[in-house]
């Protein structure tokens, strides 16, 4: 045993490096959306380079196969445990990659980024197409490596939510889907309509700002565990436990961007900033799966940053900073506003409910696209189909279109699916709080920290300790539910629209 | 020379990697002197730590080894001969240092620090004392690794300011400091004096910082390369050639601070911005000695920021940002206040004339205690004698005397000179470049670039390429000549204090 002892504290040792590295390429990532120079960024992507390398040398090191295997069998420790699982997954899945197809994939995709920002630029999906044609093969064939049981694509989708599988997608989406499209057909006849013309007004830069920190504050955000930055593509990231941050991003003429989004930047930090310090300095240290991670993120935009109970208790604080023209616009009718249901082009602009239709759209193109039911140069076409089907509108161009997204142009195939997941654990996970508390009375008193504590006790705190699934059932007592979505949303949007 | 050219192939990315290091090394300073949260910092200074390990290990390693003695004598290339020359004498200066004592002299280096943090709060010499003991001990040990040739000192100045001798220093300093305690006999009994009454007033800190952003804007500091931020303790740092940040200090009630200190660090800027971009990734993309490097500073801050030609030119640019009452001050009163002489305790507050006595108590002092010719325990004495017999006023505390300077709690000794230096380095400068162009009349126009741009041929293309006494006479004819400071000083303070 004594000698067990010295190999964890060799592991940790080795993992602690590991950190090293992980946190200066997240300060980097940091630094070149929200702080650097023009001029700095091309050295800058080298640099991050160099040490995404010495990670990924690390995870595949003789030294880590040697820890995984001596101690596997012999830890009695459970984080380390889990820790040695953690790596293992990490060092076979990139060991099953031939070094040299990892290398070209590596440089392929940062070619097919930039191919693709100009690409969308111009509104030409045929400059994007041969190079999204090799993305395609190559995790397909990185998905033949890794194996899976029944579909291709749940290879891929263990990246981003382990544990789920296309199966499961496909008992649970369409009908979500199904639901989702009657409940828009019903808000479009519905002669009640918000009047979004009342959010309308000039809202500086600095007074949404300063409503933005009122608001994180509440919520139980840490300043002296992160801080708010301005950026073009808002996001949230964790240095440590001890350093998360969040961006935001300011439309004078629309603060919903900023207030929402700093909200749902939020939800993420939150997870992150209360993660159990004993896991700190291991690969646990993080959220268990982007489908939890925005579980957080959403539950705190949506179920409680646009419920009536919110705007309640938060109205006046905003008339503080907000335009003049606010005073006159009614609580209920500022409510019903921010609320309103719109189909759009745009994902990341769409409003709650129409939101994971746009995630449809995308999951069933990409499953078909791996299993080889369709082909990369049909995808536009295909793609506003789909948009027409199910949201009733068609893009007037690919910009608009099947261009907008950045995930395909990584290589992110299986990321779309966590969206929509995150939103029916979102929903799923409100159920069972309301079962043990008011939350709609909790936020309108503006008590948000028994709601945060409830999410530190049965989430946040484990990191990766636990799988997502395994999180959503030892909190709720059942596996994966789309009907609390549903539920949810129905009651939401037939009090606003009245049907 | 096939086998040459391999071989220096490789050598470029071993320079290459030692690069990202130290590029991520200064982004996490700057990060934790500007934006980290309070709760981040042990984290990363624990990763700090790991990262500067590396560089230690590149600079030590057999590899490098390897490289210096195939390449020293078979390179053809300039760049590559003089970055092996400098990282041969990395390696051996690093190599003569026992790893084990090279350790536990950077924990005491990190535990004096607080140590003395805490002895300087409480004003309490006899905290700090046992581990400037420990460190003076060390800097001998380590010099007499190192070796020297007349005077142990001249090991541990060779850190700062290579090719500058103690014998050098001894035949110019005196002379300096009796010139200059003579001037500010002058000065001190003059019935002319400035009123710094004119500069009060409350100045807000966006306002500052806008004229602040004008200034550096107009040195031709190139902010796509570059940002302002604040800070407690103003510095500039280059993470590389294409990303110099430079940060200030603001104080509402006093602009001095905010407005020359941010001249100082653009002039250390301009220094990094402009060095040849052949010379990037590779040791010697840097500034040749810390002497150099303040002999920039001190130009744009003084030489030009504190000139009447300045002001004569940006007093209305001034006036744009100050409080209104500025619009009574006369131009020629602004600037004689901007320039008032008044011995002070703090070196980082002292008047331009006064500074170089401050650097005088600390040249004397530290080279004294590195020869043994003085005890530590005896500082606190000597220093408040000195600044008695030199500025003519006794510190009333330690934390105002002793215990004001990070430096020795670093191990630093050796640096202080450099400041010193970097100000006859300056005004030897500034006498050639007034032979070669009428230096007021450009000021005066806000001609700047011609000015700059006479910098970057003699003195920052060249990074470490020359040595600094070497660019000091290729500039200016001559080797140190402290004729000019006197000069400079004497024709500025007789005509304020009229004498």
């Amino acid at each position: 045993m004594d000698n067990t002892y010295l190999i964890e504290k060799d592991f940790k040792e080795l993992l602690k490096e590991q950190s090293a590295y992980k946190e200066v390429i997240s300060l980097a990532h940091w630094d070149m959306r929200t702080k650097i120079p023009k001029k700095g960024v091309d050295q800058r992507s080298e640099v991050v380079g160099f040490m995404a390398e010495k990670v990924h040398q690390l995870e595949t090191s003789e030294k880590m196969k040697y820890f995984i295997d001596v101690l596997k069998d012999q830890t009695e420790d459970d984080i380390i445990r889990k820790t040695v699982e953690e790596c293992e997954e990490n060092y076979e899945r990139n060991r099953k990659i031939p070094h040299d197809e990892y290398k070209e994939y590596v440089m392929l995709q940062s070619k097919a980024e930039a191919i693709w920002q100009e690409a969308r630029e111009k509104s030409d999906f045929s400059l994007f197409q041969p190079f999204l044609e090799k993305l395609v093969e190559y995790n397909k064939k990185f998905a033949n490596y890794w194996g899976y049981e029944k579909n291709i694509y749940d290879a891929l989708l263990h990246n981003y939510e382990p544990g789920v599988t296309t199966e499961t997608l496909d008992q649970v989406f369409p009908s979500v889907r199904d639901s989702l499209t009657e409940l828009l057909g019903k808000i479009t006849n519905s002669s009640v309509k918000p009047n979004p013309d009342v959010l309308k007004g000039h809202f500086s830069k600095a007074k949404q700002e300063a409503f933005a920190l009122e608001v994180l504050n509440k919520m139980g955000y840490d300043f002296n565990a992160g801080r708010l930055d301005e950026t073009i593509h808002p996001f949230a990231i964790a240095l440590n436990i001890h350093d998360v941050r969040v961006t935001t991003r300011y439309d004078e003429e629309d603060f919903r961007m900023a207030v929402f989004g700093t909200i749902h930047e939020g939800g993420h930090a939150l997870y992150e900033q209360n993660i159990n310090p004993s896991l700190a300095n291991t690969p646990l240290a993080t959220g268990t799966s982007m489908g939890i991670h925005e579980s957080q993120s959403l539950f705190w935009e949506n179920f409680v940053g646009r419920s009536e109970a919110f705007w309640y208790s938060h109205y006046n604080l905003f008339k503080d900073f907000a335009p003049a023209s606010f005073q006159a616009v009614p609580h209920g009718q500022f409510y019903k506003a921010v609320n309103e249901v719109k189909p759009s082009f745009i994902r990341i602009e769409a409003d709650e409910l129409t939101y994971s239709l746009h995630i449809m759209v995308r999951y069933e193109l990409e499953k078909a696209l791996i299993n080889g039911d369709i082909k990369v140069k049909d995808l536009p076409g295909l793609w506003n189909e789909k948009m027409k089907d199910y949201l009733g509108i068609t893009p007037p161009s690919d910009k608009q279109g099947v261009l907008q997204d950045i995930h395909w142009s990584g290589g992110d195939f299986g990321y779309f699916p966590s969206y929509a997941l995150g939103y029916m654990y979102a929903a799923q996970f409100n159920h069972t709080l309301n079962k043990e508390m008011n939350v709609d009375d909790l936020i309108a008193s503006g008590e948000f920290h028994q709601i945060k504590e409830w999410f530190t006790k049965h989430v946040h705190q484990y990191g990766k300790m636990k799988k997502p699934l395994e999180i959503l059932n030892d909190v709720t007592g059942e596996s994966l539910n789309p009907a609390y979505l549903v539920n949810y949303l129905t009651k939401k949007y037939s009090g606003i629209y009245q049907f």
